[in-house]
């Protein structure tokens, strides 16, 4: 099936389906048996999101399984702060920890030249997968987007707060900008590999973009997006691209109307109606159910399942959850949710 | 000065002021040396909040300080659980921690009847307030609205996912139904008393309003507290009530439509411009500058001050923060505030 075929790709460029397509993010993660048990021939995560092999593996897991419309590559979000030079260690329940980037000397250590070299497993996983995957199911690529990248290289682990990231960008918004606008580079030339290796999509994650103020969110989530959406497309015209700022509420219209995107992913506190009047006569809506009826499963679930589909899918939209799947969800909750979805 | 002259009152009323009044959520705190040497006076945290003359001593502490309009009571929103029979311990550095009630048999456990008796100390610090606040400072008293509440009740501690209370809530929302509506009944003994001893205007702080999907932020937070309102206002149909369901974006537009408030305080995410055109017709608008800028002061504070002021002071319209201020805000910041807003 060609590209242009494909649900996902058809959803994406504007069109009402009668079937929604669907996926699910972290579809493939530690719930599924079978990723523990690949996750183990690894050694570390990073082991993992670097190892061709093994991560195409847990890419067509969720897939063969549930026959999602679309596979998204296994990677994390800070292979490319990796990739610029920043050392990345992953500690077992702690997540990420990495040496803090916080001024501009700091910066000027990371390096733009050797991020292909580093992360080109990754772009071998995409091809592998582009081979692999069942021909109706679509291969979306991604990234984090510079700010969420951002709060973990300035923090150096996840942060609650984001004081000292705040402090910095706040305080001296010209040097910040700086960083940013190396990962707008990398997060071009990152996803432009990704695409040249058989990605069909994109999704741009900013999980942190509720953080901020209006005023920042414009200059450090929705300019940046901006920006890596015009020139991925100088290569790739017709590249679709998910946006995920999470969080941000009503600035998910500004997000819409502005960022270039041609799809927003919602988080699970956006009211339907308001999602439909304001932002779907823009971009196709991807989303929205809380992970945590995933958890629970049954008749709240699929009440709220139904509720979604009967709200957004009179126009373009992608069923998807409102965040990642977490650990503890029974896989066979995904199985009912797949059942309800494909009809 | 009568209550219904003060600059806060006269807001809350729906009226446009010339000059906005302000106070700041956690004004009276560990940012002051003059808090934390009070603090040390007292044993722990709990201690404070239930010694009438230390809890009076640092509510006044910013107001001598900064000439704010209005004086929010020194407690804490877990005073309630207490007042209930559910023990609460703080311990440094970890905050609150609950022996957690996850059931029916558990809530049954809980009591109204010693409510007023354990939390009297509380009362009879609103009366000294009443009495030492300078004549032009309101008066607020507060409560946590009880999804928020409950949720320290459940987890029983500061949650991240809230995946405790929401297996519980979502799984079984009728039997949730029954923590929610003893915290409705409690929250209205617990204000109206704070009222009787001369509170002039309540707040509801809904701190994780924002962790929940858009049918539960109706059943859980939207409802409870158009009954706490509804309830309230059969004692005392004048008083002034602002309510703050932080981080529910495109939400607030329901709950300032719905809720039944005067106010309505907004996080810092909130576009200024939306809320305007979506809410302050409907309500006061009560918020929001980061407090992460009132941490950094200088210049890139007072653009952000300007431009609040410049957007919603053509309605009514207190200023405040979007969220508590943090620990280390130096106090000279806070002053250059109160010196731009009292001009």
């Amino acid at each position: 099936m060609q590209t242009e075929e494909k649900l996902l790709i058809r959803a994406l460029q504007g069109e009402t389906l009668e079937r929604p397509p669907f996926w699910l993010m972290r579809q493939a993660g530690r719930y599924l048996p079978e990723y523990r048990a690949t996750r183990e021939h690894a050694g570390n995560f990073l082991d993992l999101c670097y190892n061709p092999d093994l991560a195409t593996e847990v890419t067509l897991q969720p897939i063969r399984r549930f026959g999602m419309d679309a596979a998204i590559l296994f990677a994390d979000i800070l292979l490319i702060s990796d990739g610029l030079g920043q050392p990345l260690d992953y500690r077992e329940g702690e997540g990420p920890i990495l040496e803090p980037v916080r001024n501009l000397a700091e910066v000027s250590t990371l390096r733009l030249d050797n991020l292909h070299t580093k992360v080109a497993p990754v772009y071998e996983t995409v091809g592998r997968l582009a081979e692999e995957l069942p021909d109706n199911v679509a291969l979306i690529g991604f990234a984090g987007a510079p700010w969420t990248v951002a709060t973990y290289m300035v923090e150096g682990r996840a942060s609650r707060d984001h004081a000292i990231i705040k402090q910095w960008a706040y305080g001296d918004p010209n040097g910040f900008d700086q960083l940013i606008d190396l990962l707008v580079t990398a997060t071009v030339e990152y996803l432009g590999k990704q695409v040249d290796a058989g990605a069909e999509a994109v999704q741009l994650f900013d999980t942190w973009a509720g953080a901020l103020s209006e005023t920042a969110f414009q200059r450090w989530c929705i300019e940046p997006v901006q920006q890596i959406v015009t020139q991925l497309r100088q290569k790739h015209p017709d590249l679709p691209i998910i946006g995920f700022p999470r969080g941000v509420g009503a600035g998910y219209r500004t997000f819409a109307k502005t960022a270039g995107v041609n799809g927003v992913s919602l988080d699970w506190t956006v009211p339907l109606d308001w999602s439909v009047a304001e932002l779907q006569g823009e971009v196709t809506l991807q989303g929205n159910l809380d992970p945590r009826l995933l958890v629970i499963g049954g008749g709240v679930m699929e009440a709220e399942i139904q509720r979604i589909l009967q709200t957004l899918d009179k126009g373009p939209f992608i069923f998807n959850l409102g965040h990642g799947i977490v650990p503890e969800t029974p896989p066979e909750h995904v199985g009912r949710l797949s059942e309800i979805l494909r009809g």
